[in-house]
């Protein structure tokens, strides 16, 4: 694969060898939230996947400029343009400012993604700060002949676009099977078509979000603020657009329409999409109202939850499914996550006590070779942990002492190892190989009463040796004796 | 002092008591940091002053609507509406989007005020967000007369604004010394007096940030922001508005004249400035260059600094001066205040181990009372803390035998310090009465530890002892032996 990143481009159907527009820089465009309610397990895949993606472009020497979006407006409950924005349906209900509503979510979800490590994208741009620009993508739009103005209202012509270009080139989807299936729905009179598009409406009396226009008092149609915030920060042609499956259509179907009026191409060249996660058979989303919270997952507090999952473990299990296929919520495969990720950071942890030898019994750079052939196809972190259970199987023969490398490749494990959990998959590790924050001082308070251990076996004093292993795993540190002394896990 | 609020307002030069527009709701704007550097101590003040006034209103029942602005564009590096723009000048520095500086050091400064403890306003809106906003106040003041177009900018006409309303009503300056005082500057021409302030400038043609408006393609004056915010979210007409006293004249005497123009009245009826941070005598700030930011504070690392100190000391030393006073940096001031935060967790801390007897030797309620009437007085929180030493005497002697509490008192002695240390001050506060975030394990660990040194003693065995107690020194973990066993701290 001579270390050349190739991405499945749902624009082509194809995977494709990655080649930025401009060497050594990466524009990535991602979907983010549409901040009305707290995060569930269904959002932390497209931003642990585009997280690995960031990530590994970072790794492999790109200067990435990642922008992802916060939509606090036009987001309307039906993909038909009508129904409440969703915003402002959270904010009539819990009698706050539309701008309560969004702040308190968004601040919710960067916590949340905190937790998850995942990192912040380099600009984080709000629909309702480009107003302006939105509405000049509807005038040149209109000026180009492919919107209407109606009842204080624009849409997009989707049926004149068509006649020159394929809406539907993302989608597969086709004009003739829409126009059959769609039907009139209330307060869509004023389109030509049902599969027409807000690019702008106007805002009934009672909407407090608005802004005014040359149409009318009324606020963005939902798929132009990606157009806009992408053109602004990326330029109108930039290199990787993501986003979930369910944004495929119409979503980014209409990003492609709107740009390639005003601008003559789509505006990205590589479109990725993660796939969704599926519950009793469903897919898990807000509207369905199947999902489980963030918050309840690092709880354990839902009915479908038989424990709590830190954050790690959730990111973990979304690392081990590729980001095209569906990944199905269980407690069984969580705990299996749980379990493999723990080995993995034990192993990992363990490093620090591998000594070279005169011979390598194995071979390091295969495998290193295995975990970035793994990521140059298409990201497949499934395939990339698999090769890293290999490693650990070998670092945990190289401390049974039935397996040893050379300096020179001891070095390379640790530098793989260190570059594929950490920087790449993400893991927080402690100096302990713990997944959680626990600090320096609490290790070496824990090595001290070991230590103590081992003085009070010296000594045949058993009453005390017994004490401290059985009050600390009350507390949940499980010790493991070895023939260097101990050690020690916290649950 | 009945429980009233009574709040220095600058706008009358004397304390008023607060009433709110609304029963039971109080409007809150001050203004946030101009994101193009990492914040410093000087920053710590308003941010802590108007967290402890938000913290305050919210425990006396009132719902607060906290609006703290991003200034992401429009702050040019002179007041006189010269210079570069602050956030373009950073990004053209470092080679990057203005919307990448204002990314990065927005999510820093909300790092750092995570580790202050300092509370999310509930809307966090962007100047760059409000364009629309601002320009429908630039159309205003036009229309009304008070505001004049030159070459694609616009500016405020304040000597004809004067002839009819107060310029200097905030800052008591006065336009003819004013007049006499400033000069012609480059770039000045355009405006028919040199102390007339722009709504409204022409981008040069290098200049990135910039929006389309009938005038120029352009950006706003940085003093329309904050009216344009703060009208949209709060109304024409709101309770308190806040800021640094360097921000009193021009930025909040510009608010003030914009207002009036517009809506015929001030925005807010309670105007109120922290003082400033000094240095060896100066103010710190980051135009001086002469500023500690609050990554050296915590690491101790700068010149001046003699030790690292905790995000928690900060905030105590910030606490430790009325907020209209000026507070000079000082490594004593400091470590003075370490201490004397130590001393008072402690004491928090200790409150669990407080027993209930048949009589009260002092009067809780006249601690309690005091507490009040120090926040009640213009927020003095300096005397508060004395009052609450007060109270951490007692609690001591409780502790030692010589003072008593009955059960209803010993309640409300709790209560009371629940109230002002945690939820009015702010300070962290973990089981263990110490400031910083060590969890339930490693207090368990350190207990088991000083339990078997305990034995050990009983057992005459010094040498464990010993070794438990010197080796938890060495890190860092204070022990004090006491009738009951023993306390520890950590450093």
């Amino acid at each position: 694969m001579e270390n050349k990143l190739f991405l499945y481009n749902t624009l082509s159907r194809k995977k494709e060898e990655f080649q930025p527009i401009n060497p050594n820089h990466v524009g990535l465009y991602v979907c983010g939230p549409t901040v009305y309610g707290d995060p569930h397990l269904g959002h932390t895949r497209p931003a642990i996947t585009f997280d690995i993606l960031f990530r590994y472009l970072k790794h492999s020497g790109f200067k990435v400029r990642y922008v992802r979006n916060i939509t606090d407006v036009g987001h309307l409950e039906s993909d038909g343009d009508v129904g409440e924005d969703k915003i402002a349906k959270k904010a009539r209900l819990e009698e706050l400012e539309p701008m309560e509503v969004v702040q308190y979510y968004t601040d919710r979800y960067h916590s949340y993604m905190d937790e998850l490590n995942v990192l912040k994208p380099s600009i984080e741009p709000r629909a309702s700060g480009h107003i302006i620009e939105q509405l000049q993508i509807v005038e040149d739009i209109l000026e180009k002949g492919l919107a209407y103005e109606s009842n204080g209202s624009v849409y997009f012509d989707v049926e004149k676009y068509n006649k020159d270009h394929n809406y539907g080139a993302l989608s597969g989807r086709n004009i003739d099977d829409l126009l059959s299936t769609t039907r009139e729905l209330d307060g869509q009179t004023e389109k030509r078509n049902s599969f027409d598009f807000a690019l702008w409406k106007k805002a009934a009396p009672e909407h407090i979000m608005r802004w005014p226009s040359r149409f009318s008092d009324g606020f963005p149609g939902w798929h132009l603020e990606c157009s806009a915030m992408s053109a602004k920060y990326l330029g109108t042609e930039f290199d990787i657009h993501g986003g979930g499956m369910d944004l495929l259509f119409p979503h980014h179907e209409c990003e492609i329409a709107q740009s390639t009026v005003c601008n003559g191409h789509t505006p990205a060249r590589y479109w990725m999409h993660n796939n969704m996660i599926t519950i009793d058979g469903q897919k898990m989303g807000k509207s369905l109202g199947n999902f489980i919270t963030l918050e309840q997952m690092f709880s354990g507090e839902h009915e479908k939850l038989e424990q709590a999952y830190s954050p790690m473990t959730v990111r973990f299990f979304i690392m081990q499914a590729h980001y095209r296929s569906t990944l199905d919520f269980s407690n069984e495969a969580l705990q299996a996550s749980q379990k493999g990720m723990e080995r993995l950071l034990e192993a990992y942890g363990n490093m620090d006590k591998l000594t070279a030898s005169d011979a390598s019994s194995f071979n390091v750079q295969e495998i290193s070779d295995k975990c970035y052939n793994a990521l140059n196809d298409d990201l497949n972190t499934p395939i990339l942990i698999a090769h890293l259970f290999d490693a650990v199987k070998n670092i945990n023969s190289m401390l049974a002492g039935s397996a040893t490398l050379i300096d020179a490749d001891l070095e390379t494990l640790k530098q793989l190892m260190n570059n594929m959990v950490v920087d790449i998959l993400g893991l927080t590790v402690d100096t302990n190989g713990n997944s959680s924050g626990n600090d320096e001082l609490l290790s070496e308070t824990i090595n001290l009463l070991l230590n103590l251990r081992i003085d009070a076996k010296a000594n045949k004093d058993w009453t005390t040796a017994d004490k401290i292993r059985n009050e600390l795993q009350a507390l949940g540190v499980t010790i493991k004796d070895t023939k260097e002394g101990f050690e020690w896990s916290v649950k």
